[in-house]
């Protein structure tokens, strides 16, 4: 019987979630059953991405459905379908779409997944597809035109700069003229930025006023805000915004982990200055903008016209800590979790 | 020779203005001494609005020209010509436009004064010009259209809700078929609210606790929230918001006296909920809503279809005290401060 690992819910955290407590990798014996329409998966690559965090709330709030006590978590995966009842996706097939955090799992009526062709022989890592070309690189593509309005020789200011999203947004406001500002969490970081990303400025949120830094990275003050942070951040963001600003409201990863977070009080600059701060989840835009995304992103990265950073964690077992790690900001670009080779 | 009494402007405030400190009432002869266009004006009513209030700091980001030390305060009035070097602005003629907080002021060059016609014989009263018809009125008329975007069904929250901006928006959001939710400062205003202007809910700040009467007057949520206020009515709106929700920020009164404001702890809200925060200031909407403007809220007005409370202080000595008695929510409708009869 083949055993299979699962990171299992086990409580809501209040605060930073912790491995054993909140969620742990369980074994299991693996009882596949599937009925018409299911597949079974092989999983490869799980991302892990800081919305998470909201999944694990005991609240019926969040903006997307929460974890199931006692279940697997899950979110996107890149997976091999090693069974099959459903003729779309043959065994063998390599696919992308919400799977269990699960070195194998049952994706019942083969519901959201998605073929990636040439999944076998891809020019680009298959991690891609959760990442750069997944829910996070839509996210940054989307919302940044959509909300964000980037006009040649504007500034952009982008907190958690090296994550995810945040790479991604520099690199296409960098495209599209614009002064680039980031901030990030280390030395190490900053240095990606400014030498691989080719941002115009960066500074280490850690070291220093925040404001300060800013100011000098900005000195003509920011015309788009793409939020991932919250807390002093974006307090400083509003401090330094220019006339009719936007606020991409992407993330507030500062807050996620504490119960009692910064509380903002220079929101007048949002009325003094016409600002616009707008929060959004990456569904409201997919359909609209997916032809576009595929075409553009797919292309710079096939072209090396862009890069993307991947922070690869290895084997299920490592899937709690990186998680907490993330939350942390130990991450070094987007985190993901390579449970297989194909 | 003729003796002048003006508002004079004495200090940056950095809290509550004091009068005699700040500002106070000075008498001075007048010297008009009218050059080619200039006109005198025998000032007839003034306005007092929450935002002249920014227009104190010593500072120069606020989003309107600062008030100049040593020289009379300033704002939209309704006056008399009584003297004209000026063929469009003969003697006799009612006008409104910037004005000095003054008995008498000279327009320099007639500057932005706009004739009311059949200014002498008016249906409707003078002050209406400087309300309803005027800059509050506009305020409300084009921030609900295109930053609240309302909806037959829709749940609006408005706070200072018979100040003179909520009030009209209350209104204005009836008409269109939203319920109407309202809070103000005490409970005369909220039986203003509900009686008179037919709010479908009001509360009383500052008896019990915001959010819980937020909650019992919104049970299905809130789908714009007006803004007014800032501090913790903003963070209970924010709390009770439905997805997609609209908050069109207006003002933020509770922070523009107290130098170390209120700390809103909950804008991962804005993420969550899809929420979109914009602020504006009036003549940003102004000339693409002027007509629709007039024609709506003039013609409701005279045919009664709207009401419109205003709170009057009579004399120019009594300014400073109605001044800051609406920046503590003393005044009851619109202020406005009546100088002279016609």
């Amino acid at each position: 019987m083949v055993q299979n690992k699962s990171v299992i819910f086990l409580k809501h955290p209040t605060e930073y979630p912790v491995a054993g407590e909140h969620f742990e990798v369980q074994t299991k014996e693996l009882h596949a059953n599937l009925k018409d329409k299911d597949v079974l998966l092989r999983n490869l690559y799980i991302s892990l991405d800081p919305y998470m965090r909201g999944r694990m709330r005991d609240t019926n709030k969040s903006y997307t459905a929460g974890f199931v006590l006692g279940q697997p978590m899950n979110g996107s995966g890149v997976s091999e379908v090693i069974e099959s009842k459903n003729d779309a996706f043959p065994v063998g097939s390599i696919v992308t779409g919400m799977v269990d955090w699960s070195e194998y799992s049952v994706a019942t009526g083969a519901q959201g997944l998605r073929i990636i062709p040439d999944g076998r022989n891809s020019k680009i890592p298959l991690s891609s597809h959760i990442g750069v070309l997944g829910m996070p690189g839509m996210t940054a593509y989307s919302s940044l035109q959509i909300i964000g309005q980037p006009k040649a020789g504007e500034t952009i200011f982008i907190s958690a700069a090296s994550g995810a999203v945040g790479q991604l947004v520099g690199q296409i406001a960098k495209r599209q003229g614009l002064r680039v500002v980031g901030s990030a969490g280390s030395d190490e970081k900053v240095a990606y930025l400014l030498n691989d990303l080719k941002f115009d400025a960066a500074f280490n949120y850690k070291k220093g006023v925040i404001l300060e830094n800013l100011e000098k990275c900005a000195p003509e003050g920011v015309d788009i805000y793409y939020e991932n942070v919250g807390g002093e951040t974006l307090e400083a963001a509003l401090e330094v915004m220019n006339n009719h600003g936007r606020i991409v409201a992407c993330g507030m990863i500062s807050a996620y982990n504490n119960p009692n977070p910064y509380g903002i009080k220079n929101l007048m600059h949002i009325i003094a200055k016409r600002l616009t701060m707008r929060g959004f989840i990456v569904s409201d835009f997919a359909a609209q903008c997916a032809a576009d995304f595929a075409r553009d992103v797919g292309g710079w990265l096939v072209n090396k016209e862009i890069i993307y950073k991947e922070d690869v964690a290895v084997g299920i077992d490592s899937t709690p800590e990186a998680f907490i790690g993330m939350l942390n900001g130990k991450n070094f670009g987007k985190q993901v979790v390579k449970i297989a080779d194909l």
